[in-house]
């Protein structure tokens, strides 16, 4: 199966300014797609994954981490200026109607083994592992965290509430879709309240990176939310 | 399994105030305790489990809908008018040391069969169904959904980050903790925003109910809102 990672080098995270600066932003962007890689690196498949980091721009070995060079995961980099949805679809189109396509976010940086492993179709006789021609991890406010595309006329949109318009695609090409039910893969880390959930659930680079920059998670009325102490 | 439905008879879902007039709170609390009811009602566990309703206030028949009188699944009421920690612990103290105790928020309006079974556990022999002395369905903001209580010394604590409390109160009993890694249980229907959740990804009562209610999805700059066409 080839899994696609769409990353933004340029600006990445744009909705995080108000809590970090642009460098910070880049450093931090960088840690949570190394934390895929790292998820997708453990997921026992059974069989091969190629990983494509999508990028709009060339991306440095600091970036990439271990990933950089030869390693247990088969990563590349492809660097493509134009649109999330036609650099996707490029993708889809690239790998052809026989070979399975899985997209995954790169800020999912509490993604683990077993929840890509889910959303990936593992173990392989499950029954949750066969179904759905479209596979879809939905996330937070209708959107789209992770899919797979297992249908020859499938094509991504990711505007608006893009769950929605999955739903409704597949619905038009007549690809049936199952639902990836994961707490970890329906929370992308956007916005600075999301920082709470990976200081509370997570426990890679990025984490550790939000840790050492002063963020800590503190007790608030309605639950938990995030506090810098130093920078 | 015995299965705790905590529920606010008294004045529910007050974070709701700002779109929903006290009477509309109630009908729509209602309508999603029958939605988690329903969903446990067709878990397909292989073991028997009784239901109880705990509610500040005694519930009517129509709060409890075809739950009310005797059906395929075995609900009771509780009225016990003490905080949530107090009468949870009290229901785990009451089923003993050797009955294992879920508890299964009644805002939980997106539950699913698949979801709730894999919180109980089940099939039985799977690897996941096994693992955990206490089992946590975690909700945003460092939230406990759902759980369960295979232990004798577990108590909960749902003030404040409730999840990490949790965490700390099952080392200190030495209880091993198992994740539930799921999206739908992580939903707690709370504020406003959490309509969209409903609206989106529901198919039940509750969502019904704010759909007869004006309730609808628009297309968000950052996701999905929701908008009130009539009252």
């Amino acid at each position: 199966m080839r899994v696609v990672v769409p990353f933004d080098g340029d600006d990445p995270k744009t909705s995080l300014s108000p809590v970090l600066a642009s460098e910070q932003r880049h450093a931090f962007a960088a840690a949570m797609l190394r934390d895929v890689l790292d998820a997708l690196d453990s997921v026992a498949t059974g069989f091969d994954i190629d990983v494509r980091v999508l990028s709009t721009t060339p991306l440095d070995a600091d970036t990439l981490g271990r990933f950089a060079s030869a390693d247990s995961l088969a990563v590349s980099v492809t660097v493509d200026e134009r649109p999330l949805d036609a650099v996707v679809n490029a993708a889809i189109d690239a790998a052809g109607p026989e070979t399975p396509v899985a997209v995954v976010m790169a800020d999912l940086a509490l993604a683990t083994p077993e929840a890509l492993g889910r959303l990936l179709g593992v173990p392989t006789d499950a029954p949750e592992a066969t179904a759905g021609d479209v596979r879809i991890a939905p996330g937070r406010g209708g959107g789209t965290n992770a899919l797979v595309v297992r249908h020859p006329d499938f094509r991504v949109n990711y505007h608006g509430a893009s769950y929605l318009d999955h739903l409704r695609v597949a619905s038009e090409v007549g690809a049936s879709v199952f639902e990836v039910d994961s707490m970890r893969l329906s929370t992308d880390i956007d916005a600075p309240a999301d920082l709470a959930e990976l200081l509370i659930h997570g426990d890679g680079e990025s984490t550790a990176w939000l840790r050492d920059s002063g963020f800590e998670v503190v007790a608030a009325e309605a639950g938990a939310a995030v506090r810098r102490e130093h920078e």
